[in-house]
């Protein structure tokens, strides 16, 4: 059985609904136990990180890079990184802003980073560009081309309940199950 | 009198039409002298790239960077980085791929630290995400949402002539025009 | 005369070191005004750099990007993005970590990334790597051979008053000089 | 048994030393089969790569970015990356420059960003900074302080035979036993 805890910021609930679809992904995969945590509630929550097979990081895209309050938490996992203790586990990522691109590359590289850093491994989104979706007829999951990890867009205009749009939060799960799976391998390879 | 100088790669003919682009907006600021330079020509341009005020460095985004055939001409512009010929002029850059984002981000970060190593000061696009177009109402300029320079998408499925669409190239435009203005003021506080 | 702020957050007062020495390199040029401004007061400092001709950024690396104080305040400067208010400002940045290399070329990315998101112009450092220091004989500036910005290193060994060392506080005082030029020839054009 | 492919580009033979080091890193982990390909040969050998469990990519960083015959290279992968015949593999990388830090984080990034367009999974480093070498007393691995992958640095003025330094071949050889443990554990867990 694999451990998935997946850690994220979100400022206005786009990023939280993002990171329940990366959660329901992950739980769509048997045997895998999924912890979602906010960074509002991290200190409650350390255990569960350090005993996950796979920590998956998402925050907003704020001027360029992961939002404040996510990266309190990544400045906070310099007690985990001093002693290795995320040494060997999976990492992955997610961003939402409000444009396709928004420079959510770069804070998909700043996950990347980090997770290096901790000695984890990194699991990309693995999906092409602009592929069909599944659930959604006529429309494309990973719209935006990213691969690093998996991103959302969320329009100022748009409808909360519709913000992100349902082929992103696809995405999202895409992602989630992805992890639990090479959670599970790299867990049954030990 | 500024020099602008815009050196690019095209695969396809996209990013090429891109950079026409790029100098358009350069020409239409009076008493911009530009040049448009193809890698595959470069040999016959170094002087101009020598003598402008700005380059703007142009390529199509392949497997998450720019293309070998740019590159190729940032490895051999070396020769410059050795007597930091290309100190102190500007830079700006755009680049094209198939999917909205694409990680033409990653490109357009190789690009500025490549203007960064010369020397180089680099001016980005100066526009706000998803702006209405003056030109195509309806549709928006920057639409992608990137800041470190202009992006296009061309869709694989796209004929020619609609790739990169109108508002890519118009966003293009925007970017030549701002650099001509920068260099302008920056040739005028010498 | 031009107006130059350093905006900076230091943990342990290592980057503090750093940004006075970026301080003192802008002095250094005749005319400059500078205001050096800790992100812990910035409430206190923001006309202060809106009325900048350039906006210096300073942070130490944390686990692969800019500190949490110095995002909170990034994430702040969206108000300014919004109207633009810091569009065609001069911008450049400076970091300090640990080891010589220490991820802190993603911080300076971040820095670029956040000034082109304002619509800011990048200066970089200027200099070639691994330079004989003037007033270090036998010592180098840019030893660590950085180009988006100054770079320094402090050692956890190191007591405070030698970290970063003087070699690494000349580089900063390089950027400042450099950038103070610029943005006297950047007031002048207008 | 893992299979580990080392591809990389050398200018002038320090890169290829660091692969070189790479393989013996990955060699002595038992039943690890190794090749070494470099890019001028990669004809012959695209078959190796398709068979390989983890692919290690290796360049120099040149003007900011891995080197242009890398980056043809790495442009070529895309007709394995529309079948994404490469997904589900392991990635790693390495880079040697001139100067300590030199950019070279932006060449393992631009590899963790290509790796990610394959599909292909991670493996940083997994050392902390300046680490005390078991092989070199009194010097140190990861000196540089590096974590997407392993660098190395050959001053201008070194002999051939020292350049790179026997701790930061020491680094690579770390960073190849690193992926052929990885690459293992993976293939058994599969």
């Amino acid at each position: 059985m694999a451990k998935v805890a997946i850690v994220y910021h979100s400022g206005y609930g786009h990023t939280a609904r993002l990171a329940q679809a990366v959660a329901r992904g992950a739980e769509s995969v048997a045997g895998t136990h999924v912890t979602l945590v906010s960074v509002t509630d991290v200190e409650q929550h350390w255990a569960d990180l350090d005993a996950a097979d796979a920590i998956v990081f998402g925050a907003p895209t704020y001027m360029g890079s992961a939002s404040a309050p996510f990266k309190a938490f990544a400045d906070a996992s310099s007690k985990r990184w001093f002693v290795h203790a995320w040494k060997d586990k999976l990492a992955a990522g997610f961003s939402n802003s409000g444009s396709p691109a928004g420079d959510k590359l770069a804070t998909l590289q700043e996950f990347a980073v980090l997770a290096a850093q901790h000695g984890m491994i990194w699991v990309g989104l693995g999906l092409h560009p602009i592929v069909p979706s599944t659930k959604h007829p006529g429309e494309f999951v990973n719209r935006a081309g990213a691969f690093l990890g998996a991103t959302a867009q969320s329009p100022h205009s748009a409808p909360d309940h519709l913000a992100p749009p349902p082929v992103d939060l696809e995405t999202g799960e895409i992602l989630g199950a992805r992890v639990a799976n090479a959670a599970a391998r790299w867990v049954r390879g030990k």
